[in-house]
């Protein structure tokens, strides 16, 4: 049974974890890109209207995430009828917060709903990626959590090799967007070619940390565990403004811990509490707003559910 | 209250568990070190005997992984009388099971127990780290699950630096010991200085995994992961005299993965259950009976207990 439109909701994603570089992520609650698409009587995809990106996003159907994720979920099932999509873009771009993998995973789950819901998430993963690879290469660190939800180790591109974890009881993120645009090219030109083994060893063990962390329920040990990375954040911290004074004002306001959010700039912080989230999202603004670095902060928990449907008929 | 002597079994260990090159370890059931420790009048450490290493061992207490560990724990009460220690070496030496660390381990608990018990097995870490130094450098890799027994993380040499994990129900372990010496100074010089990133991030996500599988009961994802060591066991396996042929042995008599054992020559096979644990133990053997290596195989589950006091007296 298709639907002739469907709305979908999918979340801003945290990728890294710090010391998790490219393996582990996380779905929060707020804020979220949502898709609608419409049914079309002509086959192929059309980007009807793109808003909140201020003009910076291509509407053309075959370059958009959008657009590229919704032709694979059309290939898949080898209709001839097409979607129409309309894109309200509320995740700022090239920020850390998953952008492209949230348009590219709300399209797939928008264009499975008007379909009739022939595929499980799973099945849409791949759809989902080739989205994702249309603006930054086959990686589904933002788009495992963005499409189940949680927290997810990704080790690899097929659902098998996409893990959730629990989501320790306590912990509440606060986040916060500089107005400064952090290219995942550029992000990744400064990293290490080579690591020492030394290096590698001190990595291995704060990764172990923070799973056995995670499955512990305890949030102090893995915020230590998360800002124990010796190799990513020293070769980025000069890309994201005051990384240390945020840190500093953050843990003032009682975080435990501040880590770069994907390849940044968005900066996030560790609480156990949400008063602690949100004094720490008020402590972070404030560093920035003393720099007059417009900026936008914002506190979260971890969600539990990946992109869904808002609306189909 | 003081006792007059004392006698301790302390397990063999196997460190790394594949992917987790210095950071994970745990402890066997069977076999293990025993040392005997009776106070003596005279202050200092004496080594009355040493059975089993066939004269290789110093009998130097200040240079006997057992002495140095001992002479540590007499010195934290500052005591004015001292113990003789034999040594019943049931491990073999340099074989990847951690025999001076248990010898260490098993000194350092003897002399807790002539003391009357002052020191909590935490309390006595720095002893049989003082021990295992005086062979192989400050290591809690083996020391860790020797002492506290289990599956440990080990991430530095304070006791708040190792973690025990749930042991999987269902893990059972099948050993072999070549007899080749593979000193770990040479395991290690054969080690890469540096690794590409791409490669941390797979070693990463392998411990990451290893961890998650661990909580989650699975010993099949666990034997997968613990395999997946893109780094240390090719740098490594020239030196394990017939790696490849013991795998497919021991995977063809039911065993899930193999791995180099600490820094080997014993190799593990990591098995669902004991008649699985068994036959890879024999089909490993044969490997080596038909090569006309001597070996000695052994199977056993991981211990929850580390080192223990048989009698005091």
């Amino acid at each position: 049974m298709m639907n002739t439109s469907a709305e979908v909701f999918a979340p801003a994603t945290m990728a890294n974890l710090g010391v998790g570089f490219d393996i582990l992520g996380l779905a929060l609650e707020e804020p979220g890109d949502i898709v609608r698409a419409e049914l079309m009587d002509a086959p192929g995809v059309e980007i009807a209207h793109i808003e909140g990106d201020d003009g910076k996003l291509t509407r053309d159907p075959a370059k958009n995430t959008a657009g590229v994720a919704a032709a694979s979920v059309l290939r898949l099932l080898s209709v001839d009828r097409g979607v129409r999509l309309t894109l309200f873009k509320r995740l700022p771009l090239a920020s850390g917060l998953g952008s492209s993998a949230a348009s590219a995973v709300a399209a797939a789950v928008a264009v499975n709903a008007i379909l009739g819901y022939p595929f499980s998430a799973e099945q849409l993963l791949p759809a989902a990626l080739d989205g994702e690879a249309a603006v930054s290469g086959y990686h589904a660190d933002n788009v495992g959590p963005c499409l189940f939800g949680g927290i997810t180790l990704v080790s690899g591109i097929e659902s098998t090799r996409i893990r959730r974890m629990p989501i320790p009881t306590a912990l509440h993120l606060a986040m916060v967007t500089p107005d400064i645009a952090v290219p995942t090219a550029m992000a990744r030109s400064v990293l290490p070619a080579t690591v020492p083994l030394r290096d590698m060893v001190r990595q291995t063990a704060a990764v172990a940390r923070l799973i056995d962390a995670i499955y512990r329920d305890d949030v102090e040990a893995m915020a230590q565990a998360m800002e124990s990375d010796g190799i990513i954040e020293p070769a980025r911290a000069h890309l994201m403004p005051m990384l240390a004074e945020v840190r500093v004002a953050a843990k003032r306001a009682g975080a435990l811990a501040v880590v770069i959010s994907g390849a940044g700039p968005t900066l996030c912080a560790i609480c156990d509490s949400e008063p602690h989230a949100r004094a720490a999202a008020a402590a972070m603004q404030s560093v920035y707003d003393n720099a007059q670095i417009p900026c936008v902060s914002r506190s979260s928990r971890v969600s539990s559910r990946g992109a869904r449907v808002l609306a189909a008929n």
